[in-house]
């Protein structure tokens, strides 16, 4: 048995520190770099490539809308080909600093505010997709399963991936609790890492109803600058690897 | 005989249009394209580099600082290493956005005040090297003969291309004479073609005080947003097709 | 009788030109001017208001989204907290301009995608609302008759001037006619100019489907960067001063 | 016998946060709060201006190079005339926000490689100074004794306030110590309330060389964003009021 732990990572800009992924690199197995639109100054993102690839950590393209301003949490109603065009550049931009940095991108997550409105938002889901396509049919797309951006994806031919939330509660329908509503964030490390162990394991969470719910993920997401977020990464990694379970990139590293 | 006319495109910025870009690629053979600091937003870079790659003009990255504002006329004193980093990621997001136009970065050519500055500033231009370097080491720059910038990429193993501008106006020692003294610029087409076509069968050029000099170059450079820039462009492409030179790009197109 | 002529001016940004500002502000007696959120450098913004002072055309805050990229025309999920503080700031900064030039904002008139979105969005219209009471109370508001954003203004206190489309077509409804439809732009400079005229001594225009509509409005936009502006906005005050019809500002200027 | 102490605030920007100002705004008297072109988002700065006018601190506004990612920390060759727009536009969206938070802009200190440029850089000192006086002649601004920049403020006929920096070694000839060498950076909290209290009870500091320099400011700068901030200017801020000095700002607050 086996899952992949990603993060978001990177996000600093200029002067402004943000997460500790010095940390986070040392725990996951895929980072979600940013790509300087809504977060990441290239030096930012050598450095945390560079440090991925020393660590054998897959690197992913985190991008998202062009709002430095509001770190990419914001709908930004972008004509879906300019949209695509955005997230080219920024997939190039951040492959253009793996290359210096000694690795490459090896997958693409949406960030933000451009993951949340993928999930529902058909013309932005299928901008993103042309998106990857038109850079490079082989690198596989991590997002929510369910939604209109995977299904997208699976039908362009793309791979996806499907990843689960390790702090969030699920609603019977394995959908996630909004944030608004009880349930909906997981604070004790002890009980997200036996959800985590038991997803991986069985391909089971339980939901904020008590009952069972499927959930078929490949990769794992921990949150990467909220507070204690380097110890609940820790926990996460040590339950995993006590069971045995193997951590490691759903995307092997090539040559 | 042959010789490349480069010209800068792919200026425009969103709402903002700058230059007739479809007239110059029309004209030129190797077309500096911005890449998004100083101009140059990704739908426009994606349509310059689609009808580039159409007509079988070479794209370079025309790299710069971040400033917009400035368009890249201001010099910025960034830290090298900053620097380095700034310039792979604007190459990498070109390249980008080339690979989703069907084309490719085929070159570097720094932009406004880095270029001026790179002309002596030693440690910025080191910095420009390395990152072209970092990027890809069989990628060519294109500069000014006798720049710090060529010196260091030709020291650092890069091929070097050395550029002529028509319509500047020549020292006798072969430096630019400075915009703000007579016969720094030159505005009719007829003298500007002669040049032209002297510079690439004699390698010679009359500089300001009516001496000859020496000025070896494999482009030649028309500019793309001053007003006549598409008529000094054909006339000088005109000029030279007349006298049997032949125009393309100083980089094969590869497979 | 009288009207004000209102447009968008001091768009330009840097390098960047856009619209022909000086012959705009010799025939519009109100000058929406750009506040560099979405268009506008302080260089351009400068220049236009000292040339609005000398004429004495009212200067009104032409107030949008962050998003020069998108040149203020794309919606932006901004929360509305976080909106009042960007339209504050952006108030501020041309008021500070203006009492370099000689001037001072008269009122404020959003622009882009932000106009069209507090049309109904009612948090993002009470967020306009609650920064132009928080800079000054004093200052009116201009925008679309029957908006959200001016029944908000309105209800807070602050003056309301209602505007009319020169060269847009009207639903029986009073509505403006979406762009998507047949009949949503006029481009004759004799019919436009009929309209206006009509809509200042009747406060009726003909609607799309031949009936007549009442339009209340104090101010007529004219576009100021569309091919053939200037050439429509001569037309429309030529028509007007030849009708007798005064053009002020719906602002009197302050000692 | 009082002094004024200055520290820089409101530097975060979006999600990023930098410094504490909460708890520097309760030790100092004056705050030079960023404006948004280096540092600064329109939500930092109205909070920070609101506990500003709170706490009855001074607000200034803390102008810089239009360099976000360089945090105003890199110098840029901008042309004067357009700096003095740059600034004007950066006191004017701050004195904005200060309205919208029940205070006003009450004088201007410049920040970064912009204080650092017009020590010695007469046109760019003489563009901030024009700024300044365009904005507000009534407006101090604060500075580095012996600067260009004061001398320059000085002749245009604005009041100059001069700054001692609490935690900098000085030269025997009154100048700061570069950083680069040593003695530059004072860490020890004793000794550096012992120097501020004589620099503010004597005009004397001790310089690198043992000797007694005469320093004669109206202003003590505790930084503010570096570890350990808060505790040093608690200790200054300590070490005044047991002496009896009488902290406040060096501009009165207006009704």
């Amino acid at each position: 048995m086996s899952v992949d732990l990603n993060s978001d990572v990177g996000e600093s800009f200029g002067r402004w520190e943000l997460g500790d992924d010095a940390a986070m690199l040392a725990l996951v197995t895929s980072a979600n770099v940013a790509c300087g639109f809504h977060a990441g100054d290239p030096t930012t993102l050598r450095r945390t490539c560079a440090l991925a690839a020393q660590r054998g950590v897959a690197v992913g393209a985190q991008v998202g809308y062009r709002d430095l301003a509001g770190f990419g949490r914001r709908f930004i109603d972008v004509a879906p080909a300019e949209l695509t065009d955005d997230v080219v550049y920024q997939i190039g931009a951040l492959d253009g600093i793996c290359r210096a940095a000694g690795t490459r991108v090896r997958y693409v997550k949406p960030h933000g505010a451009l993951y949340n409105a993928i999930v529902h938002h058909e013309a932005q889901a299928a901008a993103v997709v042309a998106a990857v396509r038109a850079y490079d049919p082989e690198l596989p797309v991590l997002g929510l399963p369910g939604s209109v951006f995977l299904a997208a994806a699976e039908e362009a031919g793309l791979r996806t991936v499907r990843e689960f939330f390790v702090d969030r509660g699920y609603t019977p329908q394995a959908t996630l609790v909004p944030r608004s509503q009880p349930g909906a964030l997981l604070h004790d490390p002890h009980e997200v890492t036996a959800r985590v162990l038991r997803m991986v394991t069985d391909g089971e969470v339980t939901a904020v109803d008590g009952t069972d719910v499927h959930v078929n993920a490949e990769s794992a997401c921990v949150h990467g600058d909220s507070p204690g977020a380097v110890a609940m990464a820790e926990a996460v990694r040590a339950g995993l690897e006590a069971a045995g379970v193997q951590l490691r990139p759903f995307v092997e590293e090539s040559g």
